[in-house]
């Protein structure tokens, strides 16, 4: 049915932080397989989500190294590549500088697939502003008239994953995936956080939740193990399929 | 990830015409790959879905059969089996008895896929009528406990095929099938509706469209041909998936 | 653009008062325009809108005529017929014989325009059953097969007319009517139902702030006096229109 | 603002074990103040949600009668009085009569709150069964002419309790409320249902993500502590406050 | 259940008059109870909702300083302290500078109470920007890293208000408070607004209507007067309670 | 019922092919009545919407020029005069520079009817950025004291014309226009866009289909012919209405 492009994830994270959370599971997986992952941090997450070191008394710089520091970590653990484009938070602020970057970005990996913020969070109006900004990249750069380096993207699919509160963001699951067998890849990822360990126990959780929902839609009969561990995500373009299955 | 199941799609279509022109491509296809297909027609359409047979004089009984034998050979032309429950259409009234039945479709027939009407129609009571007794079954053969014959059901999938008027349905295709290869069995099928020429072009015209929106949302660089033929899909419930793609 | 036919308003109402309260104004234009009004009441609201007969002390029967009393006065103030089915109230319960005889009643009246409730209500679970039947029996009527005397309707427009509560309806006005021509026989209407003087006022302000939203979204330039009384509708099927206004 | 009524508290279950694992920290919270609950299970679950027991061998009667006392040693945890109305499961068939009888225990218990299912559940057609009788029948209980003993009932508030999987039901909680300190009652409830040990886990684990956030939403200064055991439901109608806080 | 924080209620406004009209009543409440109210003022709505000032042939800085008296005149009124920001509208433009000037009015103020402007307003694109900005605010000033002289604010709920149409902006009520005690303060700021004569009415008589609405959404056995007045509000997180009720 | 206002449409296009494709049924169906119709577009699509251009190697300038020759060339065909703003495309970026020259356009146009993009499109993000400017602009032009020569706007009602895939921009048609008798015009127009021939047949389908909704959604007893050619929109604003039809 296709002409055969190269696997590749595109991950666009509003923090330093998000991407091991949300998507370490699909990130491990993908790079498991031998794929290429690419994760695109705005920013370190150095005013919003660093209230510890904020609260020892730490300097704006140095928290972004820690940040930084702690979210290479956990790449390197998932096997992805990671750049920063430390363009600041609480608030990250759309500019079409960003969007820019982000459209050479797509044009430089070409991905075949795209995670991102869910486009509602009322907790946080810097993941909807990745969000978007991850999305209007990607319009960008499938435009030939674009002046960006690279040809003209195709139509990657992209997947929202998971907030903290996802009733409250509208975020109503369409895709569950199992991640149990790169699951200690994720943990080893989320260790890499040293200073959250309140959010390894829960994210372990989420994911025994998760999978919990796996086992459950795909029925019982397919031979899921009573230990699955999941992701959830939101497809935001219609699938694309040779087969309803 | 799963144990085997041997693949087979259930149909649940309200009146004897409706799963040639929303699901014809989907069941052609899954005939193609030798898997099994069934259709069951709660009803034949003899009241509401055969206007010229009334307009012609005929009585209920010669228009039940008239729709009874189209029907019969479009599902051969599909290469699908067929079933007709005869439960009265306009209207199509729900009813214990019409559910149980359809239970025992389920346990005998084991389906990995099911393809239904979606839930809202304001043009056609029958349709989500159909639609609810097929989910509802799908839930009772799921229980051990449900007096039937068979071993109690997993979890199939449930597709929404696409109605008439889709914008009014709330219809928002989230699949989107490639049904070229066997867009020609579907053609005959529909042919097979002799009382219902203008629909055959409607519908082709349809696939055409629905045909543009796969290469559009496959991306252009995957190689589809100018003239792909689609059909469109709601998936009822999260799709469990090994990858992101 | 189209055949002629002439024009006569259905209006399908649960309980004994309700299309005076929220549709006495589009009744009384209609007659004011010569033109034919039918309204059904499917029960008189006997147990579920009556409280002040039943703390006086009244029987069953007594409050079913007096609120048959009220209603056909109300209908005459509004120059309209009215037709009651006394299917009970609280619960009002659907069923195929009450769907028939609105078939029935549309193929006898032809309607070329439809009033009923709007489909949700947490407050009341009779309108709500009201408008599915109502919405069931126009489908029936348009099938040429389904048997009752008459031509097959055609497909008239249907619009909800406004809940008590419209908010905790979802009931999103998306047609506002001017009715201070008529409104004083909507008064007269409103005080045929003498046990419920309190509406009198209640309908009398929520007419006068319809009126403002006419004004607001009519335009100030279109010349609508300071004193436009409207009421608000729900356009259940798309407007067919031969000029964009 | 209101005249003194005796809180007490009405839960409508649609099975035996579904107030325990979603509202047993509810009912555990009322009773220790004191208040009157009552739990009316419309079935014993003994076909849909017994798989274990089937599994065993065990008759229909026998499933019951398990039900049934594990259902009155949880409602005995959590101090509420408990009925069961056998209506069967799988399915739970509305009727008039049921409802009627629900009217009754309405008219009788005269709650305060209602606690429910949600309307929706893709995954089960008994708990939307469940909660639109018991919506109906609150509704007939307020009417001053429907044919029961007691007072017409008031406008006690509804609250819809947590499904399996929140997200495919649209359940977005609305309220939040911290059971820590009655979770025990609720822990020794969930263990009289000693078929069903894994769920144990599950809901423990969701008491605690529903504590997180409990937190959350009530602000880092308000000391709750960081073993918060939360509930979420949804509130139906819109609250009337003396007070916005 | 929590730490003791001084109750205070901010209030932020689009233009110099939105307060008053429409949360005019709970701000009275707040300060009858001893409590702290502040309302900021984006703008004067010199240009927007100045119609009468205008055709007097005022000029903008006349406008400017009448709307600002009325402000502070029904400000006093209402006991609530008033600034302006006098950030321009019919574009009120949102900017990171204005959103910053909030958040130091966040941890000056320490709300436990924020009320604003829905986030969709079809009729007025400067209420949604205004709601925009307090909700940014809001996040920015609980992050302690943000620099902001204070303490990090904790999780204040937000109310949104009645808009002009509240159908058309999706305001669907969740909370409806008896404003009947406090009711004359709200009528005198309104008449401090001594151009707009016309909406006292209006206003006088939505307050009836939703009094109506609090009457029936607690119940007739509660004890509110046939002449309650009431304020409708949307609360936008969940509520975090001890108590269902 | 109102002042007598010369009829005037504006459409507010994205791009410069937009307009014909999406609207020019109505564009033609307004001049063709005598009636003014202005488009403004405000970029001329040179990066987005121009692909087989950059393929052919030609310079910014000169697509800019072959879509400016183009898009008069339709709008020739159509009646209509036409404005570019050219404000670049692939991103348009809303500025309050571009929403000022827009209320100078409705200023000087006094429009009746406007048309425009949906605010949903996630394929493309130039069209709701433009609707939003449309809209927002609308509303400045309404206000007495925003300083732009000319009479404050009524209230014209907005329209928002096809989007390429309808329901995943949530394009719920609530208007159906015959656009038969100026069909010839359209396709005129269609076809002075001759890089785009593959689209000519694909909207000429799309009238057919939407020509089929017309007569269906009018009922057959109406004399709509087989061939009747449609166009879909969506009302943004409740209608106001003389007359329910």
């Amino acid at each position: 049915m296709a002409n055969q492009v190269d696997p590749a994830l595109l991950v666009v994270s509003a923090h330093a932080g998000d991407f091991v959370w949300r998507a370490g599971g699909a990130i491990a997986a993908a790079t498991a397989r031998g794929e290429r992952a690419k994760v695109v941090c705005l920013s370190y997450g150095e005013r919003g989500e660093s209230a510890r070191a904020w609260r020892d008394g730490k300097s704006l710089e140095e928290i972004k190294d820690i940040r930084r520091g702690e979210a290479e970590a956990a790449a390197s653990a998932l096997g992805a590549e990671i750049e920063f484009f430390d363009a600041g938070d609480y608030p990250l602020l759309p500019s079409p500088e960003l969007v820019d970057r982000l459209v050479h970005v797509y044009r430089d990996v070409n991905p075949t697939v795209v995670l991102t913020h869910p486009l509602i969070d009322p907790y946080n109006a810097d993941h909807p502003a990745a969000a978007r900004m991850a999305l209007d990249a990607r319009i960008l750069a499938q435009a030939i008239g674009y002046p960006a380096e690279g040809e003209p993207l195709g139509a990657p699919p992209v997947f929202f994953f998971e907030p903290h509160q996802p009733e409250q963001c509208d975020f109503k699951p369409n895709v569950l995936i199992d991640i149990t067998d790169v699951f200690p890849q994720k943990r080893k990822a989320m260790e890499s956080l040293v200073a959250q360990e309140h959010m390894w126990t829960y994210y372990t959780d989420l994911a025994r939740r998760r999978g919990v929902q796996v086992k459950r839609n795909a029925g019982p009969n397919l031979g899921f193990s009573t230990d699955t561990m999941g992701e959830a995500y939101v497809r935001y373009y219609p699938q694309v399929a040779e087969v309803l299955s």
